[in-house]
């Protein structure tokens, strides 16, 4: 009985042990009544607002002179769903994207982390940015699929803004889509099939050598009619997440798919 | 007996969850239905083809117009065995490196992952390297010993060929070999006793700020005399075990030591 | 009962699993009889000498002539901490700093790793340097932050020194003073912070895509009254390690603050 009961534990101890640890683990709200602290979100997120900038530190950061207020998202885990989100957040506010910049983060994982900065002339244009952000982090994290292996991500959005024009070169007021493919060969695989679905532009392709910050990410950027622009993430996801399956566990999405 | 009983589980269980990750799990071998899927190998490798490359993907990788077919490697962890593997593929088969990648990656380890595209004529062909180079990882995983805090690679070939040449600049047609120290500071050490060992000509050096992806990595590699190679590699493994023993328990080769 | 003791064995055990893996764990003193072995410290770091340094190794290092030995140190995690303990081995040797070099490492955390190398005309001054470098990390570990989501790292000396000059520019024989902040957002807060909490001279500032080799990391460089900087970083770290908390569990610091 000792031995079976040693077992079951065993049993239930490794379940817990192993379960997989999605790369975006839910971050639990917390506060810490700082002025500065606006809230937290998916993917190790983090939203904070600055009302003034202290001069010093504007000419350092080669900020724009019109901005006295910025807000700032950043993220261990995922640059693709908190610029989609900041995307919106840029069409919801006055606010502007000032700088988007990618490291190699993940928490091991094979992608990037992320530093978004938006430019306010008000404080509360900055803050509601920020907010919009963190909100739309629950929509854009719905087809990031990963297993212990990688990673596959889609995004879309009917009509791209000023976050997709800055880090992705996005035409403005178009259909945008991104897919990424990790590791980069099965990016290779899915660019090609998202090309091959549908009538789309290709707008950029960037791998570990160029484009991204070494990720072992391939990600293809296109552009054009919204139903074909869609028709080539949905092509590129059924591949990536089967080819993604091969390595690992089933992918699962982060949150709930939106695309 | 309810605490021994306690203190015994806890001692499996323990002894279950430390078990030291592997920095190159092997793969278990799934397949997914797919013509583009070829196979998967250690280090979270994936082999894939495309028999037709699309024009706008073409374009974009920047591809030779000769090569309608390409076949890929991908890893999360390796850059080092994927690399000489895919040089035994180039000598096997009728296809052509057309670019190798490195990410920084490694799944938290201190190395690289990578990304290699061979270009062919003809779909057999990209295959055939393709599966050639899974093949041969399990060789080439040989002299890859890794423990928690780093890893010492060794790599050699009697007759490097284009693979080594577009990777790592070594003279094709003459013995090769390179040799990782992770963390960087182990690679300098295996550096020195490795050219002090045997009259090899040394062809180049890359450290975490130049010839790296940023890896913590001291790479050094070596041509000359076959004899010689070896005999420097040999000479360099001694010494990175030891060190890198230091750091952590015994590090261990990740299959079966071949040089 | 049963169920009761399995309750309580899983509660023992995932209190075990889950503690929070500090990012730098402490080495344990290893040895391994090889002259060349210094000594290892926190973070994985590895303290080396080479009497000779061999001439072919010594133009790939691209190491000037007049330095017959090099001291080595390396890390897997931290880059402030080795480089602030390599800033006091200088003055208390003599050694010059030949070159620092950051990876992009912290074993999947959000910062960098490093290779120091010490240049010498007598090996013992090499291993001198070294040595105080392994000591003083035991110090400069004191104010590193860190939880699951992130670091706050804070580093002071009251008169820089060469390897604060060679890395970050500090003015030599000033008061010196950095904060990092991960991720950066983190880091962007806690700059501005720093430099509205006293009047100090702003030195540089690296964020993802400029300064660092892509880790998710802001870093604010001051110099100045001492008085100034350490009422600064005081500042910083207070709002950083509030900041930080947001994401995870209470960060703490590594060994014993001596800011």
């Amino acid at each position: 009985m000792k031995d079976q009961l040693i077992e079951k534990i065993m049993e239930e101890v490794m379940k817990k042990v192993e379960e997989p640890k999605t790369e975006a683990p839910k971050a639990t709200p917390k506060f810490c009544g700082m002025t500065e602290f606006v809230g937290t979100g998916i993917g190790d997120t983090i939203g904070l607002v600055i009302a003034n900038v202290d001069p010093s530190l504007h000419e350092v950061m080669k900020l724009d002179k019109k901005y006295r207020s910025i807000g700032i998202i950043g993220a261990r885990t995922g640059a693709g769903p908190q610029i989609m989100a900041a995307d919106e957040a840029v069409k919801a506010t006055n606010t502007e994207i000032i700088s988007v910049e990618l490291a190699r983060d993940t928490k091991g994982g094979a992608g990037h982390g992320c530093l978004i900065i938006f430019g306010a002339e008000d404080v509360s244009d900055a803050r509601r940015a920020v907010e919009v952000t963190l909100k739309e982090l629950e929509r854009t994290f719905g087809d990031v699929y990963a297993n212990d292996a990688g990673h596959i991500e889609l995004q879309y959005t009917a009509r791209a803004s000023y976050a997709c024009e800055k880090a992705f070169g996005a035409p403005v007021g178009k259909a945008f889509g991104l897919m990424v493919g990790a590791p980069a060969a099965i990016g290779v695989i899915i660019a090609d099939t998202a090309i091959k679905a549908a009538n789309v532009d290709v707008i950029g392709y960037a791998s570990p050598a160029g484009g991204t910050s070494y990720s072992n990410e391939v990600i293809l950027f296109i552009s054009g009619d919204s139903g074909a622009v869609r028709q080539s993430l949905i092509a590129a996801k059924e591949v990536g997440v089967k080819l993604l399956g091969t390595l690992g566990g089933e992918p699962a999405p982060v949150t709930v798919p939106y695309i």
